[in-house]
């Protein structure tokens, strides 16, 4: 008897979170083992609301499947949710396990892949520790990963960060190039993703490696930040250069673990109220108004980072295709409770090169992979070559994407 | 005795005034009657200073006059300064035009192009007349129209508007992507260039002509902007739909004349103390936390508007370039005082097709085109089908980039 599959994505959005979907569909296609591909609506969420699609007929046709490939976000919707504690003994929680493995065994599902980021693969966790702990040996349960941050641990990179990284590194040198133009002293603050790892931040500086205009100083949550110094570094600058342009994370903190965007000096904090880190480079900008008296800008590269496919890296895009792939594979050979992963093979030389691999999800959930200080310059306002050296090939290469009287064309289920 | 030429660029940067330059100057190099190609560093500030450069040797080369058409921002730098009035007395405003017109009549200038919006039409209308005024008759003196606006008069659009419209559109359709993906109601707020004509927020619309996803909801500032309209608005929307994106541009106003950014009732106004229209959105979602209670996001998409080459239109950088050809050539042929506009030839019907030819700029300079009312909907908030497809055309194609290990290569002159 053939087994079906079932796939999810959860999770915020990537431009690359699609493609390990066409991956795992492209695969399961050709399977000959594998029968019917369901897709959760929703992640979990959806799930545990039995709303699941089969995905068969619509992915036959190539064209879309080329579609879905490039199309930014998650064609299948998102959620958050995280599992309750495998061992706990609440009626309600064993209830949930009981019927996520129930509507399994119901729709004869032998392989489950959930495409997500660090509490993504929480979820997996769980999920294997409860098969194994209830001796079902049949189910494979495979975690993908993806997420803009970099943050996860044990692979090189996590598929979707270097279409961000692109995107980053793209419109940081337009935005330098947009901001020399006149003749009078100015400083531009850009504000970038990144909550615990400057992973984004750091591909700000991307095109410096090739004499491309980038930002003077970048600040990275990995390293303390001090506005005295970041005065201090500002002013330096404007020394030699009437117009400058910083680079950001939206998570830097103070000594005392305070966010920049909680700051309350400018008692500005409440007004506010968000929850995202957002408003960094705004309180920062109000600073140097007070400061420094010159024309001072803040922009919030915002969710654009996440979902501009139009800028994608084509590498991201087929390793993350690749990464879908053999995950497919993983679960054909038996595997289960992993967490697919990237291994780079030519680290130190040319060419560059991956192989995919796998690792115990036991080692990875909820932990984070953050900047590495050697990656960081001495005087901690800016990163080194080899930093650079390490992104660089993540953004190789532009995917040929259809355009449709201007615009790029997406693929919707139409189903979210 | 063969001509010498000046060229300056002036005001906010676009993604297509540098493709204006390259017209510039490949017709330049071509002419046998012109000998010296004089670009002004940083416009006519940089002209006053004598800060002039002769740019014949470096565009001699294929290579670099192809990098200048797809290059962002000015590549000569700019400037805002407005010339004084033609007609003063003023002892120092005499000697302004005094120095200008001696400089050109000492480097044998006989052609003078001015690349800007309204404000540089200002002074190209002020050379004009001063020109007349005092007999000189053989420096001819050419305005260029460039701004991401579209709010020029007598050209049926702006050089640079395709680009800006085409990144919106593009942006905006990704960003109702990554918005639809949560199972919880949430509205998204993006706040788009535009102080005074809602062109650029109209663009946000364009995907909807071909089945993409787009705003539900578009403010333009030529409507009167009324919150609890807007709040009944959203309510309506959120009743069909769980992921609502709006659209505002940034110079949206109160029936009382006042931006919402000035807006004080949150006591936010000294505390942003922006010159620039900027924060429109953020105030909006604030409002929409106190009133709707769900998820809120703003999203100003900034100066990358005006400066993301990477997803600029072809059909704007190839018409304006074609409108820094033709500049030279009606200059060539004894025309001055003029702006080179562009003519819809096939307004109604396709395929669309454009004429450049000029315009006296006494009918020009200081007057504002705004998005007529019978291109806004009913119930004002929204756009027509009709403007759509006035804007339409003039997104598409995509220029063949030069990447550079996968970021666009661009051209600099490295003087400024």
């Amino acid at each position: 008897m053939s087994k079906n599959i079932i796939v999810g994505q959860s999770g915020g959005p990537t431009a690359a979170i699609n493609a390990t979907l066409a991956g795992i569909i492209r695969r399961a296609l050709q399977s000959t083992n594998i029968d019917k591909i369901y897709g959760m609506i929703n992640g979990m969420y959806g799930f545990l609301n039995g709303n699941i699609k089969i995905l068969n007929g619509i992915f036959e046709d190539e064209y879309n499947l080329a579609l879905l490939k490039n199309t930014p976000s998650t064609a299948l919707g998102s959620c958050r949710l995280k599992l309750p504690d495998v061992n706990s003994d609440n009626k309600d929680d064993i209830e949930t396990y009981k019927k996520i493995f129930d509507l399994l065994f119901e729709k004869n599902i032998k392989y489950f892949f959930y495409i997500g980021g660090n509490d993504s693969m929480d979820t997996v966790k769980k999920l294997s520790r409860y098969a194994e702990k209830n001796g079902i040996e049949d189910i494979k349960i495979i975690g993908v990963p993806k997420t803009i941050d970099n943050d996860l641990i044990c692979t090189d990179h996590t598929p979707g960060y270097g279409s961000a990284a692109k995107y980053i590194a793209t419109t940081m040198q337009e935005i330098c190039h947009d901001n020399e133009i006149y003749p009078i002293k100015s400083v531009v603050i850009v504000e970038i993703m990144g909550r615990d790892s400057g992973w984004l931040t750091a591909a700000a500086a991307l095109p410096r490696l090739y004499g491309g205009k980038t930002p003077n100083l970048l600040y990275l949550p990995e390293v303390e930040f001090s506005k005295d110094k970041f005065i201090a570094d500002i002013e330096r600058e404007l020394e030699n250069k009437s117009n400058i342009v910083i680079a950001v994370s939206e998570g830097i903190k103070y000594a005392d673990g305070r966010y920049i965007c909680e700051d309350d000096e400018n008692h500005e904090t409440d007004i506010f109220g968000h929850k995202q880190l957002s408003g960094t480079a705004t309180r920062l900008e109000y600073t140097l108004r007070k400061t420094i008296k010159c024309k001072v800008r803040a922009i919030e590269l915002n969710t654009p980072q996440r979902c501009a496919s139009h800028i994608a890296s084509l590498c991201d895009l087929n390793e993350s295709e690749k990464i879908g792939v053999e995950a497919v594979k993983a679960a054909e050979s038996g595997k289960s409770g992993v967490m697919m992963i990237f291994k780079r093979i030519s680290s130190e030389s040319e060419p560059y090169k991956i192989a995919v691999e796998y690792e115990k999800i036991e080692n990875i959930a909820n932990k984070i992979k953050t900047v590495p200080l050697e990656y960081i310059n001495k005087a901690k306002n800016n990163i080194t070559d080899e930093c650079l050296k390490y992104i660089a090939p993540l953004i190789i290469g532009e995917p040929d994407m259809i355009y449709q009287n201007g615009v790029p064309k997406f693929f919707s289920l139409g189903l979210i």
